[in-house]
C-alpha cells in the first residue's frame, strides 16, 4: 500500500494475531515437535520476488477493496507454509538442547518493546530504556545471589542485557585483552585464553572473532583444558597450563569457568579456578591477573533457588558472569544478562564517541550508555520483558518453575536407572539427564532419530568420554520448557522405552 | 504467581496492550519528543528489589484475588514511569540521528516472532526460520538492485539478517581476515583496514573487537582516509595508503566504502574505490585483494528507488554490503540485511561445530545454518517482520515512502536556503539536510538545545570541516520517521526559524 496503514487496521491485525498466538499455545502440544519438511520445501512455496503491489492496491494481495484480504492471505501462509516448517521450541514435549522459554508476560513485553521501538543506545536516546534495564538486571543479580560488586550500586560494577552468552563471552574477552595490556606494550599474539574441553563453542568462537584464534583448531593462544570424571574442568591441568604459558613469556588473559556445560551441565569449580589463577598470576589487583568469566548460560536460572547456589561458589573472585533468562527463566529470546565487577575495562575496550553521539549527559559522566557494553551501537528495549516476568511471577514463582523441572528431571533419571537397558552417563546437576542405551552409538542415534522422527518428542545428543580414551554418544533430556508437566515427561519416557524395544535393544542384565 | 498464566490471561493482557500501542501511535505526536527526565529519575521510581510474590499471590501485586490487578499496576507504571522517560523515536517530529522506522505490519511480525519464540540457529532447529529469511532477504536484495552474485541462487553468495550494521561490519572483517591469509602464514598484526574519516564509528569498533586496533585512536593497522569537498572518501588518498602499506610489507585486508555517511549522507564512490584496490592489489581472484565492504546502513533503503541507485555504482565489485531496513524501511529494530558474494570466507571464519549441534541436514551440506554467518549462536525469527513489511507495502509502497521523505527534505532544504541566516553545509543526497546558523558553534548548539528542550521536535548534530583546517557544528535534520508528513516538517522549520530569532541570530545579509 502506498499509504501508511491506519491504527484501525493495526487493531484488526494485532487482535487477530493475539488470538492466533493464544490458539498456538493451546494446540502446540499436539503438533509434531520436529519439523518434517525437507531442505528447500518452505522456500519453494514462496514467490521468487517481492510483490510489486501491496495490500489493497489494485493488482496486489487483497485487490482494491482494502488491506484486510492481504493480511488474511498472510495468516494463511503462516499456517500452511511456516508452521509445518517449525520445530516447536515451545512444545511441552521439546526436550532438546536447552529450553528456550517463552512466557505470556514476556510475549507481552516484546509487544510493548516493538510498539515503542525506541533505541536505547545512549542514556539520552531513551533514559527509561537504560534505567529500567539497570534496575531489573540488578534485581535478577540479587535473586541469583551475586555479590554486590557485580551490581550497579557498587559504582564499579553493573549489569546489562546482551543478546546471547556468545556476545557476553566476546565483550568479556575484549575487556580481558584490554586489562592484560594490549595496546600498552603487550602484543595481542602473547595473550592466551583458557576454557575446558566441555566449554561452549562460543568461547572458541569469541577467541576467533577477537583475533586470538585463526580457526576452531588454532591452539596457539587457546588452551582447552581437560576435564575430570564429572566432566568439570581439571583445575590442576589449568594451573599447569597457566604456569607453562607464564614461563614461556605469554600473558594469560582470559579464563572461562563454565557453570553448567552444554553437553552435560557439569560445573567447573569457580573457587578452585580462581585459586589456581591467584597462585600463578597473583590475586585481585595484580596487574597480570587474567580476567575470570563465568559462563552460567543455562545454570544461572537455577540459582534463583538457594539449593543450587553452590554452583556459583567463588563467583566473588570472578570479573564477569552471564546467564540467559531466555533459556530457563521464562523470558523470551533474546535476553542474556551480563554482569561485570569491573566495568571500566569493559567500556574502555568498547567505547568510541564520534561527534554525532555526543550529548550533555554522556559528557557529564552521570549516566550509563549501554552501547559501550556491547558489540552493536543500537539496542532494543529488552528490559520490558524481563521486568514483566519478574513482576508477574515474583521470586517465588521463578523458584517454583525451576524446582518443578528439577523434580521432573529427578523422576526421569530414576526411571532410566531402573531400566537395565539404559545407563545415566554423567551426574545430573539440575534439569538435564544424559543417558544412553547400553550398546553402540548407532543404536543410540537410531533411538534418537526414531523419537524425533515420530514427532512425539524432541531431544538432542552429545558425546562424552567413554573412559577408555574414546567417546560415546549420549542423549540429552533437558526438562525445562515452560509448558512441560509431569505427564509430558512420563509420556516421553514411555516413548523412549517403547522405541528402545523397536530398536531391538536387549536388557543388559 | 507460582503457576503458569493461562491463555485466557494472555488474551486479556495482550488485547489490552494492542489497544495501548494503537493509542500510543494516536497520541505520540503530542508527546514531548525528547524525554525530560534527569539521570536517576526513572530508577528512583522503581523498587530496589524484585518482588518476592507475583501477581495474584497473597501479599503480591493484585493481592490474592487474581492476576489482573498486577497487570494493571504494570500498565500504570508503564504510563507514569516509562513513557515520560522515553525519547519518542516514533514521533513524526523526531528528526534526530537516522530514523528508526516502526510500522504496523512490522510490529505484528514481532508479535508473531515473540509468540513462536523459535531459535533458528541451525536450519534443522526451525527450517522455516531459515528459508523464509533467505527468501525475503533475496527479495530485498533484488529490490535495491544488487547483482545476482549477492543472492542465494548464485550458490556462492547470499544474505541474512543481522542485528545491526555494526555486527555486519564485524563479520565482514572476520571474513576479510580469513581471506587475507590469517592463520595460513599471515600474522594478524600485518593486516590493515581502511575507511574514510566520515565512516561510522562501528568500523573502528569492529577493528577493535577483531584485534586490529587496541583502542579508537590506535592507527597501527587502521587507516582513516581523508575526504573530498563533499565529505566522500578521497580515493586518491586511499590508493596512496594502500600502496604505502603494501610496500611496507603489510597486507591490506578490509576496505569499507560508506554509502551515506552518518554525519552528512556523503557517498563514497564504490566503483572508484574498487578501481584503486585493483590497481594496487590486483583484481578479483587475486589472492591478496582486500575485502571490500559497502556500509549502506541508511542509504540502502533509498535504493528501492531507481533514481537513487547511482549510490551503489560499482557494488558488483564488492564482497559484501549491508543496510538497515530498521532505519528507513518500515521494519522494526533490529533488522540489518547483510549480503556477501563470497559466503565461504564468511562461514569459514565463523563456523565451529561441536557435537551437540551436529545434525543430518548440516552434515549433508544441503542447508544454510545462519549461526555461521553471525557472532551469536541463537537467533530470533526476524524474517517474519520483514516478510510482512514487503507484502503489506509492496515494492511500490516502499518507493512511495522513500520518495515522500526525499521530497520533504527537498522542501526543507529550499526553506533553509531561502533564509539568509542559515546555510546548508553539505550536499543533500537523500533525506538528510545538514545546515547551520551562520555564526559560531555556540549559537548552533544553543539553537539545537532550545529546540530539543522545547519538546516540539528533536534533531541531532555533527561536526564538519570548516574549510580552514578546523571544524564547525552542523545540525542534522533527518526526515524519515514513519508518521512524518509535510505539516510536521513545515512546523519544524517554523520552530527552527523562531528559535533562531530567540537566539538573537541576525541575518548574514
Amino acid at each position: 500500500m502506498t499509504r501508511q496503514p491506519t491504527a484501525a487496521e493495526f487493531r484488526e491485525w494485532a487482535h487477530r494475531v493475539v488470538e492466533w498466538v493464544a490458539g498456538y499455545y493451546e494446540r502446540v502440544e499436539g503438533l509434531p515437535v520436529r519439523s518434517r519438511v525437507s531442505p528447500g520445501e518452505v522456500a519453494a512455496r514462496l514467490p521468487g520476488r517481492a510483490p510489486e503491489k501491496g495490500w489493497g492496491d489494485a493488482g496486489g494481495e487483497g485487490g482494491a477493496a482494502g488491506g484486510g484480504d492481504g493480511f488474511e492471505r498472510f495468516m494463511r501462509d503462516l499456517e500452511e507454509v511456516v508452521v509445518p516448517g517449525l520445530t516447536h521450541w515451545q512444545s511441552p514435549r521439546f526436550f532438546g538442547y536447552f529450553p528456550s522459554n517463552a512466557s505470556y508476560p514476556a510475549i507481552v513485553g516484546e509487544m510493548l518493546s516493538a510498539g515503542l521501538n525506541v533505541n536505547g543506545m545512549l542514556w539520552s536516546t531513551s533514559p527509561a530504556a537504560t534505567e529500567v534495564e539497570t534496575r531489573v538486571v540488578d534485581w535478577l543479580g540479587e535473586l541469583i545471589g551475586l555479590p554486590g560488586r557485580f551490581l550497579s550500586p557498587s559504582g564499579t560494577g553493573g549489569g546489562c542485557i546482551q543478546g546471547t552468552a556468545s556476545e557476553s563471552a566476546l565483550v568479556a574477552l575484549a575487556a580481558a585483552r584490554r586489562r592484560a595490556g594490549w595496546g600498552r606494550g603487550v602484543e595481542l599474539s602473547r595473550l592466551t585464553v583458557y576454557a575446558s574441553e566441555q566449554a561452549h563453542s562460543s568461547i572458541v568462537k569469541a577467541a576467533m572473532i577477537a583475533g586470538l584464534a585463526a580457526g576452531p583448531e588454532d591452539r596457539r593462544q587457546v588452551r582447552l583444558i581437560g576435564t575430570d570424571a564429572e566432566l568439570a574442568m581439571d583445575v590442576g591441568a589449568l594451573e599447569a597450563a597457566l604456569r607453562e604459558d607464564v614461563s614461556a613469556g605469554r600473558v594469560p588473559c582470559f579464563v572461562v569457568a563454565t557453570v553448567g556445560t552444554t553437553g552435560t551441565t557439569a560445573v567447573d569449580a569457580v573457587d578452585r579456578i580462581a585459586g589456581a589463577i591467584g597462585r600463578v598470576c597473583g590475586g585481585e589487583g595484580a596487574g597480570a591477573r587474567p580476567w575470570l568469566h563465568v559462563d552460567a548460560a543455562h545454570a544461572g536460572a537455577a540459582c534463583v533457588c538457594e539449593e543450587h547456589r553452590w554452583m556459583l561458589r567463588g563467583v566473588e573472585m570472578a570479573d564477569s558472569i552471564c546467564f540467559n533468562p531466555h533459556k530457563w527463566l521464562l523470558t523470551n529470546f533474546d535476553c542474556d544478562c551480563f554482569w561485570t565487577a569491573e566495568r571500566a575495562s569493559l567500556t574502555g575496550a568498547l567505547s568510541i564517541t564520534p561527534e554525532y553521539l555526543r550529548n550533555a549527559a554522556t559528557d557529564a559522566g552521570s549516566v550509563i550508555d549501554y552501547r559501550d557494553w556491547q558489540v552493536a551501537l543500537g539496542r532494543r528495549f529488552r528490559a520490558l520483558k524481563l521486568w514483566l516476568v519478574l513482576r508477574c511471577y515474583g521470586a517465588e514463582g521463578l523458584r517454583a518453575h525451576v524446582r518443578e523441572h528439577v523434580r521432573l528431571a529427578g523422576l526421569f533419571e530414576a526411571w532410566v536407572r531402573a531400566d537395565g537397558r539404559f545407563e545415566v552417563v554423567s551426574p545430573r546437576t539440575m534439569n538435564l539427564v544424559c543417558f544412553r542405551l547400553r550398546g553402540g552409538d548407532g543404536a543410540n542415534r537410531r533411538l534418537m532419530e526414531g523419537l524425533n522422527g515420530s514427532g512425539s518428542m524432541y531431544l538432542s545428543h552429545t558425546v562424552v568420554p567413554d573412559g577408555a580414551g574414546g567417546t560415546k554418544v549420549a542423549l540429552r533430556m533437558a526438562i525445562g520448557a515452560t509448558l512441560t508437566e509431569e505427564r509430558h515427561v512420563r509420556a516421553a519416557w514411555e516413548a523412549i522405552a517403547r522405541e528402545a524395544q523397536v530398536q531391538g535393544a536387549s536388557a543388559a542384565s
